[in-house]
């Protein structure tokens, strides 16, 4: 079977650890562990990834690094994770690989995602980004560099920045080559870094802006021609009501019912949302199955015992 | 015809500039317009280069930051700067192709370059990384990090990592198969990222050193099976008897030649020094001709007609 697996940012980073290189090493050691199990079952896989905390650092460290570095913009950051992850997670996957006797390739391609400049997220911002500011620091970043300021639930003053929808990427022959050749692809890792396509000079140019991940993963698997997306976080899988008496996890969902509870407001739009929506995408786009579950029991969450499955 | 491009660090980042994101990419724009000229003449290009000044702004982004971040290891940055490097040049590259009608895939492939652990580099850090510190900052840098310090060129002390021999990379199946597809393929970004297998686990493993980019170019185009290996930087070509009255710019060199000169240390350890050996490396290993150029004279370079020209 072809799967792509969309891992949050817990397999990479562990909530609450200290952030090292050595912690997450471990921790991607641990992920690649679990994925290995699913290849050597003869499944061909690909990868992608988020990518918020480590470009949160990295503009964090240009900030702190401000007037002896020219700080660089959110598309360079953002390329730079994805090497910065994708060196971790292949290697770690081809240790893992060898240490079973599994002779396949992996590779990361630097991916940049297509979205439109008509997109009606850049006139709203709504994805907070790096660190917290005071009101007053924050005034005076949206004076100095035109950014968009929102105060994030009472901790203090971010950045926000639009996410616009995914549209194509322009590594798309790579990706697919690299993938029906029978390598362990990462692409797209932090949803690709975004660029639209300058009017005037026909030419694609990074923009300042953040993909959702999940979204990119829905439209990775349906170039890939994967049978099974499956997103993986630190989720059970998909609750109604969640956070109320009455929540309940939901194990199996057809696209009709996902889509009026993604109408009624079930899934909060930072988080669970998302994921929804990119399940609901990829299989009305004719993907035929997607699940949203732990990474913790990938081989479960594979085998429909786990997680909450999708349908038509 | 194949071509390996290995490109130095001014086809990135212009000497004296103000290393700003807008600053580096008009360069690169540059860069690629040369190298847009050589595809459509039909040739199969793969490329490299060097990583110094991204990879020395990366560690002391970090080190602005400490207390605040964890600071990353050497290979992990080097890794970032691959990524960063990459995008820019392939979303350059892609424009420019597209811009003359060429329909050719960019491709940055993350590379890991293997070198031994018995590497006699280790024992002997010789490659001067980062920013510059006083004695006192150096001392207790050794004492707290183990860094290797030295004195350099007395404007101050500055860490030096190994420099081992690149052996080979993890990620060749993935850039042989992209090349040979027609894809420009980019790797082995700043010599790749080196890694070594661990006695222990059997597993590869980053470590804290710098590989040669025109070391690791040689490997590569000996990867590759290119026809001509091209390493430009802002250099004419190379000299005898370099900074002395008597210097002379040669336009063709057998490699029994250039071993002598090596071994008479005509050639600056540093700069000119890897460059020769490299060519030597590719020619004495099969490769058929080799050149030392500038990137502005590309187009005569490849011509024959400028630069020092390498042949058995």
């Amino acid at each position: 079977m072809k799967i792509l697996v969309a891992l949050g940012g817990n397999a990479i980073l562990r909530r609450g650890g200290t952030g090292t290189a050595a912690e997450q090493e471990a921790t991607i050691d641990s992920t690649s562990k679990r994925l290995v199990g699913i290849i050597g079952e003869g499944h061909d896989v690909a990868l992608t990834h988020g990518n918020g905390p480590q470009v949160g650092d990295i503009l964090l460290a240009y900030d702190l690094a401000k007037g002896v570095l020219s700080p660089m913009p959110l598309d360079v950051c953002g390329a730079q994770s994805q090497g910065m992850i994708g060196y971790m997670l292949q290697q770690s996957l081809e240790n893992e690989l060898k240490s079973v006797g599994i002779m396949k390739s992996v590779a990361t391609v630097l991916t940049q995602t297509v979205v439109k400049a008509t997109d009606r997220a850049f006139a709203n911002p709504t994805k907070p980004i790096g660190q917290f500011y005071d009101e007053a620091e924050a005034k005076d970043l949206e004076r100095r560099n035109g950014w968009s300021m929102i105060n994030d639930s009472n901790r203090g003053f971010r950045r926000v920045v639009p996410s616009p929808n995914p549209v194509s990427f322009l590594e798309s022959e790579t990706i697919k080559c690299l993938f029906d050749e029978g390598t362990v692809v990462i692409a797209a890792g932090g949803g690709g870094v975004p660029v639209v396509k300058d009017t005037g000079s026909r030419r694609y140019i990074g923009v300042e802006a953040v993909i959702d991940k999940d979204l990119a993963a829905a439209l990775l698997a349906g170039l890939l021609g994967v049978d099974l997306l499956m997103i993986l976080a630190d989720v059970d899988g998909v609750f109604l009501n969640y956070g109320r008496p009455e929540q309940r996890l939901v194990d199996k969902m057809s696209v009709q019912e996902a889509r009026r509870y993604l109408a009624e407001g079930q899934f909060p739009a930072g988080s669970m949302g998302p994921k929804v929506e990119a399940v609901v995408r990829f299989i009305e786009s004719g993907g035929k199955r997607a699940v949203i579950g732990s990474l913790e029991r990938v081989e479960a969450t594979l085998g429909g015992e786990a997680g909450t499955n999708f349908y038509q």
